[in-house]
């Protein structure tokens, strides 16, 4: 492809390369509320769903793939500033295996608290401290595929936006509404609005299945060792949980959101 | 604790450390039946579930836990070989991030496919070609929630035994009757004992929720990238999928697997 128009960067203290590896950091990303995708799927759903795309990065060594091609070609020619990457340099701002030779930095995209609507029959989910940023990417996918209505991010650490998340978010991030707030802001909204709130935990009074869910509603997932704090299990207006057999005590964070998520979609009157 | 009965071990080029390593290799589980496990959980689940333990490995300066410390002396009053290891050669043998100094050799179980018995409503598990050891053992984890019967393994590259799939099945491994044999021997084995083989795929004919399932039943769940073969698709009673909202048309397979597998478990007779 045709990228001499993009300045190439060969050392790791270019100061163009070393704001992008401060996007790998929440620290980096704290401050100027950018981030970091690389691959062709996300850029192309970044696309899609009009992300607001800063700049690009490239290693054409390593974009062989045609429609990958066409669309640097079409960011660059919408003005969309850009670099080149020697194959070093790229690999170190990427997780993939594979890597794709093209990614993107991006605005992140927030809704304030006062801003979020309840809609009829709305599915929200809320995320407590998950530990591993591919278990919050991994439900944030799942978010998508139930068509939930909107993610609260309720607790520090718990970073959408870190590249792990980023990646096994599988580009759905894009669609998703975020907000970031407390549990207690989370709670003055839920209840003013009618809200619903689920918690679920392994000591939850009730089988997730047995149950009529009433909506709009608001699924609470706790983190992966200590589950949802005693602060949030009292907010919430139903406490459920997953029955298991065996001397299994608890599942991945990942599958126990995708069980109940899809257990209430299934029951949300109209999406 | 009193570890001085084992002997000490500083050099990475030791022979016994040089066989634990080959462990970490597919090659090496292959050529010896054998794996690693790391942890206090893993290590009291295998001990629970009467896993044959080969030898343990310690780091003196990590096993701080008590109950860690009385398992390693205990395991080794019973006449348990095993071996201390400086904190750098330890730290080789674990993925954990906060390892907590016991681990050990365990012996691979596999139930020969000509000894697999059906019994009445039993649900089985059968999974091919799952790329991420990650999710193969978080599906492990999740099989071992539903009270799966017994999980078939049809691929090659698809280990369970592998140390990544060993942490995430979060101690569940041991429970678990598995199987390996090729997609062919698989189907013989179903048609013959009238177990229903359910195919999941995006593109399933039915619903996976509108369903009735019968039993016994097997459920087949393909790799990330490609999903189920042709064959295996072929060879499937029924085909079902997880219907989603938006433009998403995946979800990630462990999350999958989970929905389904507690979906069939919620209809089985008896468990």
């Amino acid at each position: 492809m045709q990228d001499d128009k993009y300045p190439l960067i060969t050392h790791s203290c270019d100061s163009r390369f070393v704001t992008l590896r401060f996007l790998q950091t929440l620290q980096g990303r704290s401050r100027t509320g950018l981030y970091i995708i690389e691959g062709i799927r996300h850029l192309a759903r970044a696309v899609q769903h009009h992300a607001r795309i800063q700049s690009i990065f490239l290693d054409p060594s390593l974009l062989s793939n045609p429609f990958g091609q066409r669309l640097a070609r079409s960011l660059r020619k919408c003005g969309v500033p850009g670099v080149r990457l020697s194959p070093k340099l790229y690999r170190e701002l990427t997780l993939a295996g594979d890597p794709q030779g093209i990614g993107a930095v991006l605005r992140q995209q927030w809704i304030q608290l006062a801003h979020v609507r309840t809609e009829p029959n709305s599915l929200w989910l809320a995320l407590e401290s998950i530990e591993s940023q591919g278990n919050l990417g991994t439900i944030i996918r799942t978010a998508e595929a139930t068509g939930a209505t909107g993610i609260f991010i309720l607790g520090p650490g718990c970073d959408p936006y870190d590249p792990a998340a980023v990646r096994a978010s599988m580009g759905s991030l894009f669609s998703q509404r975020l907000t970031k707030c407390s549990p207690r802001d989370f709670e003055t909204w839920a209840k003013s609005r009618e809200v619903v709130i689920v918690g679920s935990s392994p000591a939850g009074k009730l089988d997730y299945k047995a149950l009529r869910y009433r909506f709009p509603a608001a699924l609470l997932i706790g983190g992966e060792k200590r589950g949802l704090s005693n602060q949030l299990i009292e907010t919430s207006d139903l406490s459920v949980r997953i029955p298991m057999c065996g001397d299994c005590d608890s599942i991945n964070v990942a599958v126990a959101a995708g069980v109940l998520l899809f257990e209430m979609s299934s029951q949300r009157p109209t999406i």
